[in-house]
């Protein structure tokens, strides 16, 4: 959450006037992304997010992220539509950076999100992943389980460090990946639609952001991940029944889970889990103790996989 | 820059209720000032800056800053105006700490000031000086000369492990301190003019913001302050006559100087020199070589002192 490059008005304006859409009139660094720099963008023709690509992410694929929210905001999903320049271009580089001009979605994200707001991501989800069956472009999971253990096992003389209770997941992630089905239903999926990237105006979704985790993958593994991510208080020691269930059925209501899917989501939330806790132990081990970016506990996700282990099978019945 | 509190959608909306500004739309943290979590706040009605006060600023001196936001903006300077709550209060407490909801106003602050961007920047000043004289509130100026030479007598056995040639900058101090006028006219003053603090649209100042360090003081001081602010580049290394002519032309357009003001400008601008060199060395000091905090160069503003010591009678003439 950081604006990383100073922009100045001038090169603002000049980058502004590559786009047909009228004169800068404001600018404002935004605390939004974790690896991008945001702007919140107005000009006389209406309000825009510039990203600035810094770190992470390959310039490679931002055809196929961008592309993806054309192709999204095109089967209206409430996904903000990439600017194009006005030769067509989808993104610009500045100074080497990639930076790109996106549409201004309302809305704010809910902190404590009711069954109702569940209901209606779960639906928004299914959309998504309707839409983006007949997506051209294709990008492979970096984050599957089994290279999300990799990370972990690369990890694993340090995680004691982070806390005692941590290395069991070492043992738990080898037994997920050793389970993990690779024959569901596939399309491209967001893979990490905590709340934080849910735009909503009361109980409508208003938009989906930040896709740059967006990959193929299963369906109902993302599914499963967005559960993971909204049905738990931060330190996921308490899980709320009530949203859980909105979330599925809302998603149900769109597109209806397979046997196999449905069967599978016990062991896709414990992919989901071993997902978090892999990168965020990573993070914590790469960022310095007194840094000041808050370093995210790998155990908030060693709890809701527990969760899992123990009630998935009731929770996804 | 930064955000440095969490507020929920469900926490904000409450807060937005308590005003007459319609519902809630959208809330976005905004990376700008240096000791407060702001938003760019919209809502069905307009678009609204909300600054939650961190550190640094004491609430007992916000009926100061936010009533002359209120004061100035009556009288047509660009400056946003406080919205007031339901009740007429200017702040509310959450969790303790004070947030105040603020007019947005449009423009980008220049990066590359042209002379006639500085000019007007000038005339906004003295407009300023002029409408807050009958400001009936008083705040003390704690960063005058002979507190930012305390600051710096303070650092003084560390001065030279940030540069070699700092130091001297005491013995200096001492001197513009022992020759500093008071009694030269007053107002209230902004005190930290700088391009940041400035909204512009082309040539037309549209705002003038960050009054947090706006405080009783000699105009011709305020002047000399943005002069070191906006007629160097970031190192303090050229001079740009051309700026510094049109900023001071600017300002005698709407408030003539007087005799002894103009005649105190080469010393004033030293004064202003001296007070950044202070508060840029302490934070130096106090902040450590890996934060992600870009640490500031006291030697800036070191090399804008010497070059007022040796042209500023030229300069101002």
């Amino acid at each position: 959450m950081a604006v990383y490059t100073h922009l100045g008005a001038e090169e603002l304006a000049r980058l502004i006037a590559e786009y047909d859409v009228g004169q800068l009139v404001s600018a404002k660094g935004i605390a939004e992304g974790v690896s991008n720099s945001n702007w919140l963008v107005e000009t006389t023709q209406g309000r825009f997010i510039l990203t600035m690509y810094e770190r992470r992410i390959d310039t490679g694929d931002l055809p196929f992220f961008l592309g993806l929210l054309d192709h999204l905001a095109e089967r209206d999903c409430p996904v903000p539509a990439t600017i194009h320049d006005r030769s067509g271009g989808i993104y610009r580089l500045i100074d080497g950076k990639a930076v790109a001009l996106i549409e201004f979605l309302p809305g704010v994200s809910p902190n404590a999100p009711t069954p109702a707001q569940a209901r209606a991501v779960g639906a928004a989800l299914a959309e998504v992943h309707l839409a983006a069956r007949e997506f051209p472009l294709d990008r492979t999971d970096g984050l599957a389980p089994r290279n999300t253990l990799a990370i972990l096992e690369r990890c694993s003389s340090a995680l004691a460090s982070i806390d005692a209770d941590l290395p069991r997941a070492l043992e738990k992630g080898r037994e997920v990946v050793a389970a993990w089905p690779d024959d569901l239903p596939r399309s491209v999926i967001h893979s990490d639609l905590f709340p934080d990237n849910v735009l909503m105006l009361g109980e409508q979704v208003t938009g989906m952001i930040d896709f740059y985790f967006a990959c193929n993958g299963s369906m109902a593994y993302d599914l499963a991940v967005t559960h993971a991510a909204w049905c738990f208080d931060k330190r996921g020691e308490r899980f709320d029944p009530a949203i859980g269930q909105a979330l599925v059925e809302g998603y149900c209501d769109v597109r209806p889970l397979g046997d196999a899917e449905r069967a599978a989501l016990p062991l896709l939330a414990q992919g989901a889990c071993l997902r978090f806790v892999a990168s965020r132990a990573e993070d914590w081990l790469d960022t310095p103790a007194d840094a000041l970016v808050t370093r995210k506990d790998p155990m908030d996700f060693v709890r809701r996989w527990d969760f899992y282990v123990e009630n998935g099978a009731r929770v996804f019945a």
